[in-house]
């Protein structure tokens, strides 16, 4: 049997001004950081350590899980950093206050963009500065891969692969993994993992910085999996997550 | 031509009570962090940025190392990770107050053993619990490797070889290299490069987090070095070192 352990980033500055984000690379906040240093002391009192970790190309992952590592003295441990792992690519929305976006657009549309499997939202068009093709952390892409927008499918597709080919094997080595990305990256992996369905795997939350345990079989099928927090706390987290989007007054 | 960066990590728990660290794992002061973020944006200001960093298993190198790369924007390049890059081990000098240690052995002995090329501190006795064997960080370590005390001499000779085979190479292949150590393994590469006399490596204090910039022909060989910073400040943070060790009231 086999653990891995998966974290979405901490709270970041745009998390907390409610901007689709995406592929830009916003820091966290001071509670974001809070959050990783409290995800870090849950794993080590729990008895957690980790043999190696995968993390997006954007730096509230990477702070979130140096946070982490650090509170586990395993700052020493190889970490991977792979485009693969980044959050969904908004499209033309990255940058948008949600709130702003859904007055203009109506909650139901913005909904669609957020939470349909396969309608991405406008792509990005040749020349928008928010299209970083140059950004030396992307220059190993091949010619196409930098996504212009993305659905959640579109994720999927991109991610799977990574997991089945990079990661998958490394944790049946036995190695012990913690992967820290994003919430629509970890929603492409579990949808895999568990197989859920299209219409399902768009409305699953997952709240920040909380450490969600997979135990895996010897094919890498779940057995179980769970949170190590506070099950009011992760609840709380969750409903917070829900509500990103919705118009504010 | 290329350029590498050499970097001592920023003042640690242990440089600010004038303890002989070695291979304890002791943290970065506020000094110390603080010292990580000035260097990081004086490396931005100045342009740099690199393509891979090696770093020890230590977390005050990790930590001054995640510092600069924060300031850059980096925390997304690969991070190697190796015990051969760890500071000089001081065997049972380890955890004494340096000015403690002066007072008994005397100034003379304890500079022999500071600054002396080939003679080493007395050993670590087996079952000493400073002896830390089984620390997962040192797993992958061969038998007879781990050290119970060493001389620059043998820090030499464990770090100069994974310059050549591992690091050497990759500036060769043109990538950004930078090295976030320690005072003596850095003392180690520079008496390498710059092919220093044995009796004159054990006077050469780098001062803590400054970057020091080498530049080298196509053979690797330097054609000058020079620190980023302040001539002053330099110069007032080398003479800090060179004052440790010596005998206070």
């Amino acid at each position: 049997m086999y653990k891995i352990v998966l974290m979405r980033h901490g709270e970041s500055t745009w998390n907390k001004e409610n901007r689709f984000t995406g592929w830009t690379d916003v820091d966290l906040t001071e509670q974001g950081v809070a959050e990783a240093v409290a995800a870090g002391q849950l794993l080590k009192k729990e008895g957690y350590s980790f043999d190696i970790a995968y993390t997006s190309v954007l730096k509230r992952a990477n702070k979130t899980l140096n946070g982490v590592l650090e509170q586990l003295d395993q700052l020493w441990i190889p970490v991977v950093h792979h485009w693969r792992l980044n959050e969904r690519h908004y499209g033309s929305l990255q940058g948008l206050n949600k709130a702003e976006t859904a007055a203009k657009f109506g909650d139901d549309q913005v909904l669609v963009w957020r939470r349909s499997y396969d309608i991405p939202p406008p792509a990005l068009e040749e020349g928008d500065e928010r299209l970083t093709l140059n950004d030396p952390r992307y220059a190993d892409m091949k010619p196409g891969e930098f996504p212009r927008t993305e659905c959640l499918k579109d994720t999927v597709a991109r991610f799977v692969p990574y997991w089945l080919e990079t990661i998958a094997p490394v944790v049946k080595s036995g190695k012990r993994v913690i992967i820290a990305a994003h919430g629509n990256s970890l929603r492409a992996l579990i949808k895999y993992l568990d197989n859920v369905a299209d219409d399902e795997i768009v409305g699953l939350n997952i709240p920040t910085a909380q450490p969600l345990v997979y135990e895996l079989d010897a094919d890498l099928k779940p057995i179980k999996h769970y949170y190590l927090g506070d099950a009011d706390a992760i609840a709380a987290a969750m409903a917070a997550v829900a509500n990103q989007g919705k118009a504010k007054a």
